[in-house]
């Protein structure tokens, strides 16, 4: 239970100096707005580059783009999840993390959400001294705005498996499904180990993908995504820390030595992505889906691209219809994987040590629990 | 053991009469050629049809165009299956049943294989009293004429995995996995649970579909593929004989009633294509993938094309890709469904029977299991 | 001149009885609204229909969903138009006539604004009795609302050529260009000769068609095509009434006699599908565009779809982001052919018989010269 | 008229010193082979790299990939095109270089024709000292091998027109058209003013770009290709050295300064490549046309195919059916374009000199006029 009317709420007011908690008001919900009890709040790698000022954001705001919860008020007018369910006080839900403006040529004309640059971002870019304050998932509420993308979480999906794959799970939908469209029978190389690693295994394995080949590390990650049945072979960058020897264990494991069918970089390292189109068959696709931050350049050989006719993709982030496709997919992603096996549970007040522990790679998945300590 | 030099072969040398066994000599495969040994040959609803007369055939022919054997002779230069694997006497192989021209329009310029006009046919348009005779699976052995795509089974799928689906399976692949395009997470209603509609429902599945809805019957059928996991609700169409009754149950069972995201017509039936187009959503697909015969027109409603933006799809048998597609998801759908459960066994003297129980419905897929009894 | 505060329109206050030109006053634009002058407004074939009563509409309304005309006063915010472009008094504009919700599932999800079910169209379900009343171009002015998709014309367009083909401008990038991509040395058939057919034929001549084949009627029609440049062969559908015929003559003109690449059907008589189906190579596309109006079933052959691997596609109306990509396409048109001579003008009073001479099909597109007679 | 039986060959024997013309008996054409007398020969920048051993080639061979002439004699069983117009001796003929083996995994599985590895290409690949010896364009006569797609001129397209662009064309027509998919509309930037940057922003012209930027040089190049009508705006890369300068142009010309929606990279240096992802749009496509050599890495930032959502293509080379396009394109092009303005004519003896030329970058397309001085 949280306390009736203020929310404790984890607030990043200067970068590198240990968050503190702080308290705001809980408002009634306007029209069109729903206010949330938070249940579970995922830690992201990007809350780790957000506390380090490596994105431009407005100072101070509460940090947690990801959270699972329960209805608590619905404002004026809001009968309804995104799908079209009924929607009631206390339904456990979980949202989307962005608004995109829904009016600007990438909202309109392209029809790509996630390049609108004006949308709003719980826990990114919402300030916590302006109104309605309670905009981000480290705390005991938060105030959804209208145009959030709800979702009640299907009857057969705990919580923590919602939470299990935070926003790694509809970015890998975007990327994954969407962009690259992973066909039956593909053999697929994923290269990176973390989250969106292990998010777009899954998705590649949901999608039919005969072969799924994780290359990534350290080894314990790759452990329990073997424990879990991800990945069919596993390869292990510190076992095998020559990218030639590694490109020449995926020929090995494809059909006729000609290399994957699609290639996900979910690695961020920008030197992957010369290993990934070796990796790639002639005629083969290559998802640049995990370089998120701006390394600058790294030396890559154009006559592949002609030569093997490669199909090179990127997408970024995720917009609703990608946060609809995931909660869709999870009845059939946690009757398949163990998803709550990703997770680490840490109380609000540590929530320094998750973020401290999600740098260090010592957990997969940290998340906030919330609805424990209180 | 096939006898050393003559082989036992189901002939039709008329239509609509009982076929009898006749004998022909096994030859020495030349260059480029591959003898087999049949173990198991499928009976599938064309083999009905061919009986029937309603196809424009040459006589007299074997028939079967679904069969898994084991390598007796290697022609010369023959060293490899189609996908590159060696190959020896005694190897376990299916093969596909048709040779593309590979010189025409459809071979070479649309990319299209399946509407080679040329092409070869085993069991359908390959002469019995032409060399090399043996051209068909319902005998012995089968002659497999150089440029057959052959390939050996995956050490983990048993010939009864190989041969449960019959031809249904590259077909399924050409239609539902390279044409139409599951996606993660689609709502996919299969229209017919024969084989092709049983096969269909897999793939859906195996392509990541959220929900598969499965309309057909009798209830035999429908309980069958309830039992092995093919689809994830059910609708006999003899429970429920009012087509308007079925559309408002699969609309029922879509989100938000819109409808379904792909309809895959397998039923063969033509009324069942304008009970589809009511059945998917607005921007959906729908594959016809049943209308093998031309039973003539049926009256079907051109403003729902352009009202609900419909996407409408024609697939028509497969080509090797296809074949060799079936052969690389094969591992993943033995593992989720029980195959070999689809399958009733008859000796090749009892082909008539089994083309009976086909026509009849009874069973699900008869298979002549031609090692048996010899 | 327009009246300084009193615009007169033509409104639709009973089916199938005259219209009468009414007045309104002309309200001052709100925050993000524009109030335009209208300068020539066209007459559609679904205005018949509209004047028919054989849509479900609102009365009373204004008619007029197609227009161009100069910005007389703009509203609080609004700075540029959709491009972007500065937006001024006195320039010279075009306007979507309709505005989806930018909220629904089709909106957000699909990314289909064409199916939004609770989109505004000016001069179809914008009551003239509720404000801001002046909804429709059959008018001296017409109030934009905020969410409008205005485009300043671009330099090398006059408001002739950006009014000579209508909606059917959007209408045809949204089916031909985005739905079913023309592709360069494609042979297209377009059915139907209005002015759905004849934009949908400029589109597949500036998309690069080898060969683009008009069928239609009557004659005058096609001469004005010919003239103009329209389609490189024409078959007149009076002087060949056999359907059966026509096929012939297209399959004649097609390479290797397979059929046409892509057809575009732009007839709407339902009778057009079928033949259409028929001129299409196996492989090929069809396009239902025309079929805008519910006639009920007519006999189709479901055989074709699969026998030919047809792909049949469905297309509605036009969204923002279709009329930016004609207005952007419009230099390109304008240059290459003679887009007033398919104009007709006539005076606001006289819009009963603009009305009736579309009906009759006696001229291509009546254009009401709303500034002429003031 | 050539020798009645010999023929002139020009034969590259070894590397870097000057070709010498060399004679040959012309042989009778086997069954399903066609003998041709060549009219007009064509120099690319590919024989520049095969005369300098760039490139691992047999030797000795009569060099010559583009060609177009008349046929002198037909074998047996060739009564038609490729595309099924009949053929006779005396009709003016091109043909496409190269000859898909048509079996390997590339051919039949991933219909990939121009990856196969064990292609025939005349002037390239096939020996002199071998039968049928005359397989080169730079002869009086061309052996072409059964298999070979050879099409008669359209009735409005003159040989000079023909061999313009020379394998420019259906490369263009491969990586233009069918990899990247021009939509009428967009906005094109072409990298290179050579032979296959024109070809490319004449294919952009022909699929109905709005606009076509192109970004070369020298000078001389531009002019021509601005006097023919090919491209809307020029940039010349000698007088805008700096590529941020480039990039600032092209974002100039692109609506609201969101950059291009379509690259295509014809310059060879992969120093463009940077360039070119500056210049797309988010969202936007990149072909790599020009990375037919190998030199090696060049800095790339990856981020920006994420944070773009870039769509990164290849495209290598053509086959028959890109080869068919362009021939069913040639009426459009010459329609629109005067080809004949790109060549440059030389006699048969003068080839070292057209190579030089072409080296040099002297003259846009030299062409040998092989039946001019015989």
């Amino acid at each position: 239970m949280i306390a009736e009317s203020h929310s404790r709420a984890v607030v990043l007011r200067a970068f590198n100096v240990p968050l503190a908690i702080e308290s705001a008001p809980v408002p009634e919900p306007g029209p069109g707005a729903v206010v949330a009890q938070v249940g579970l709040a995922g830690v992201c790698g990007t809350d780790v580059h957000l506390h380090h000022g490596q994105l431009p954001i407005p100072l101070p705001i509460i940090l947690g783009h990801e959270g699972v919860g329960r209805v608590q008020r619905l404002g004026d007018g809001v009968a309804t999840d995104f799908t079209g369910h009924s929607l009631r006080e206390g339904d456990a839900i979980a949202w989307s993390s962005n608004i995109p403006c829904g009016h600007c040529h990438w909202c309109v004309v392209a029809g790509e959400r996630t390049l609108c640059e004006t949308r709003k971002v719980y826990g990114v870019n919402q300030r916590f001294d302006e109104l309605p304050r309670l905009s981000g998932s480290w705390a005991d509420a938060i105030y959804l705005q209208p145009g959030s993308a709800i979702f009640r979480l299907p009857d057969d999906v705990t919580p923590e498996q919602a939470i299990a794959l935070g926003c790694a799970g509809p970015t890998a939908v975007h990327g994954v499904i969407d962009v690259t469209g992973i066909t039956a029978g593909d053999t697929v190389v994923v290269q990176g180990s973390g989250p969106v690693g292990i998010a777009s295994a899954m998705y590649a394995h949901l999608a039919g993908a005969a072969r799924v080949i994780l290359v990534g590390g350290p080894a314990s990650r790759l452990d329990l995504a073997r424990e879990i049945g991800v990945g069919d072979a596993h390869i292990d960058i510190f076992a095998f820390p020559d990218p030639a020897e590694r490109v020449r264990l995926v020929l090995d494991a494809t059909p006729g030595r000609r290399g994957a069918d699609v290639v996900l970089e979910c690695a961020g390292a920008p030197e992957a992505v010369a290993e990934g189109w070796e990796m790639a068959r002639r005629g083969g696709s290559f998802l640049a889906l995990g370089q998120y931050t701006d390394r600058g350049p790294t030396p890559l050989n154009p006559h592949l691209i002609t030569r093997k006719q490669l199909r090179i993709l990127g997408s970024w982030g995720f917009a609703e219809k990608h946060y609809l496709g995931h909660i869709q997919a999870l009845p059939r992603l946690a009757a398949r994987f163990d998803l709550s096996r990703l997770i680490t549970r840490y109380p609000l007040e540590d929530a320094n040590r998750a973020l401290a522990d999600m740098a260090a790679g010592r957990v997969m998945k940290p998340v906030l629990d919330v609805s424990r300590e209180s």
